[in-house]
């Protein structure tokens, strides 16, 4: 992507592996009379606005296109900065760049934020152009299968008719898994990081905590808070702490914060400081900056979305489902995650062992729990490059995989 | 405590191991000019009400009484019905009454509500008799070590020189172990069940978001919501329902709850329906009783006490704090629990053989997490029989145990 000019001055600037300064883009999608329809109740929805961004070149021939799903609360921006002076990069520009594990130099990778999210892609706090005001609650309910036929329709949009790989991590690796199940012979290629076919009670349990603490403030008006002074902030912060509590590792926690205070060698003993210990402080902080990035009517319908997942029921079971693609997979789970742990992982392999489908997995030792996929990046890295190249240099799908052999 | 003929009436309504019917009962302790000194910063407190029970009978030596620490939510009504005609036993009943874990045939069993609790013991919703109004957030800081301080007071009060035994799960097994600190020869025995000698920083950041449920609902008034219509009811309901959580285990949601739906067999499909899945269902039950019967304002004072739990800070280091009393020690965790696991057990244990005290440990393989300690009542009643017998037959303590040998 970068001339050889600016990967010098990149280079001197100390971050020669980044793709450098970007741009979201937007395509318009769905538009009436051909709105997308949604899966859950057959509403229609559109026009429907999507944010994008691309880091790459694609080959003359089309075939080296690679798509990112972000989870939760993730966006469209994965890599490199929005501005030249911003300090801030993507969210995983770790992973993506030149010489990278999504290596740019030989791929051309896209991203885009996630049908009911708020960074770009329509969602509760788009304007409902029928009405001239904010969707709010009116917005039909979504479910994983509506995020991946927006995508899917991205890439048509784009004219990719069928991509290298689709990876993603947590709702992320749960679109990778709807892709390849809802449409097989666009994807030669799959990665579910820190994931499963569907969410676990406990999870569910977290996800219910957060929606009460959203609905529960005074603040949310049904939803309908856009032109108020405020939002239901403080239900949207502590729906954050808790959920952040679940991305991190016990043993993550105890290192990074332990019982050290964030004031002093010495008790305070006061009832009120809620900043006595770092750990109450760092769940603070989260709280607070999330507030400043995300909608509350967005994590209402893409935790919904995520509780409603489940592979196997929407596909008749999880054989059915991973057998309708020829895609091969690389599954990966994290030792500490505990919000998706290893068995869940394990499961996905066996239904695709059980589908006689390709499939790598590996359980990645490492500390940081859930977020595992987003900070321990290299030995992620490592095993992408040679499963990319080997999906590459096997050249186009042929569409739909024969019947397995029973 | 039952007479024959009223335990052959017990016996035909099959609850012939049952304490019967029971009473709490209330002493003042602590009058003025004798306040609790309390352990925070100096401050003085009394009087002090306490409420408590008692089952089975007091030898004339005064030598088997069994003193039980509550955890976080509990009462001093463990065993029992406080009426004939009620359904509601006490929620340790399985492991107190006759021929049970702690037999009152044998066994003179006691427990008192905790200080700052709000089920019959002073604390932020009992009236200040200085000023006529209650307590609120106006209540002096409290620690373990304070509610310890009364548990002792109270034994004395009621004629008993030294205690058989102390025994408690959770916060109740921190009361244990700073009873083994601070009162080093009121104790003979002392049982620490899903415990640990501090919270761990995942254990402070979950009630660090309890808390935060609470002090942000409209209702809390800082504290003084108790002349309002309505207290912090949704904040209260929330802290519990997330907590609630951290007390069961992966598996066993996993396998009580599932993914199955509350109402139908199908999905709904409904944002705001909050009862959709079985475990949402269960978890707003289990916020809205809770409401019923506990104070927001206790849950704030009990919750900041339980992360201020440090015996190793409090005592220099834990073989300090441990090596104080001769009293020998049963230790159980819970393979399942993750809010107390097990390397929290064994690091007491460690420490109690350091300061060659004599200690029993074993890890109770469960499928209920932190709640075993109240739900697997079997195996530990087979530890406890014989475990009590012994601490029986060795007699009254001397006292302070000889110095270590080192």
């Amino acid at each position: 992507m970068a001339s050889e000019i600016s990967e010098i001055v990149e280079s001197t600037r100390g971050d020669e592996r980044s793709v450098g300064v970007v741009c979201t883009e937007f395509a318009t999608l769905f538009e009436p009379p051909h709105e997308l329809v949604l899966s859950a109740k057959g509403e229609r929805l559109g026009p429907i606005q999507v944010a994008y961004e691309t880091y790459g070149r694609l080959t003359p021939e089309r075939d080296n296109a690679i798509f990112v799903c972000h989870a939760l609360t993730g966006d469209a921006h994965v890599a490199g900065k929005l501005a030249r002076d911003s300090a801030k990069v993507g969210w995983w520009d770790e992973l993506v760049g030149p010489g990278k594990g999504l290596d740019t130099d030989k791929y051309f990778v896209i991203c885009a934020n996630i049908l009911g999210g708020c960074r770009g892609t329509t969602g509760p706090g788009s304007i409902n152009a029928a009405t001239g005001a904010p969707y709010g609650m009116r917005l039909p309910f979504l479910t994983v299968g509506d995020f991946v036929a927006v995508h899917s329709a991205l890439i048509k949009h784009l004219g990719i008719g069928q991509l290298l790989a689709v990876i993603g991590g947590s709702l992320g690796g749960m679109q990778v898994l709807e892709w390849a199940a809802r449409f097989p012979e666009q994807i030669r290629a799959a990665v579910v990081l820190a994931s499963a076919a569907r969410l676990s009670a406990q999870g569910i349990a977290f996800n219910a905590v957060g929606r009460r603490a959203i609905i529960t403030d005074p603040h949310f008006h049904d939803g309908d808070y856009y032109s108020q002074e405020t939002g239901p902030n403080h239900g949207l912060a502590l729906a954050r702490m808790v959920a952040h509590i679940t991305y991190l590792s016990e043993a993550s926690i105890e290192k990074k914060f332990g019982r050290r205070l964030q004031h002093s060698d010495r008790f305070a003993y006061e009832l009120m400081r809620e900043t006595e210990f770092q750990i109450e402080s760092y769940l603070h902080y989260q709280g607070t900056r999330f507030v400043e990035r995300f909608d509350a009517n967005s994590y209402l319908y893409l935790t919904r979305a995520m509780d409603y997942f489940d592979l196997a029921e929407s596909y008749g079971s999880l054989e059915a489902a991973l057998g309708k693609t020829s895609a091969r997979f690389l599954v990966a789970s994290y030792t500490t995650d505990w919000l998706f742990p290893t068995p869940q992982s394990q499961e996905l392999v066996t239904a695709l062992i059980a589908a006689r489908r390709h499939v790598t997995y590996v359980e990645l030792k490492s500390p940081y729990g859930h977020d595992s996929f987003l900070l321990e990046v290299d030995p992620l890295a490592k095993m992408l490059d040679p499963f990319l190249s080997q999906a590459y240099a096997a050249g186009p799908s042929p569409g739909r995989p024969p019947a397995p052999l029973l």
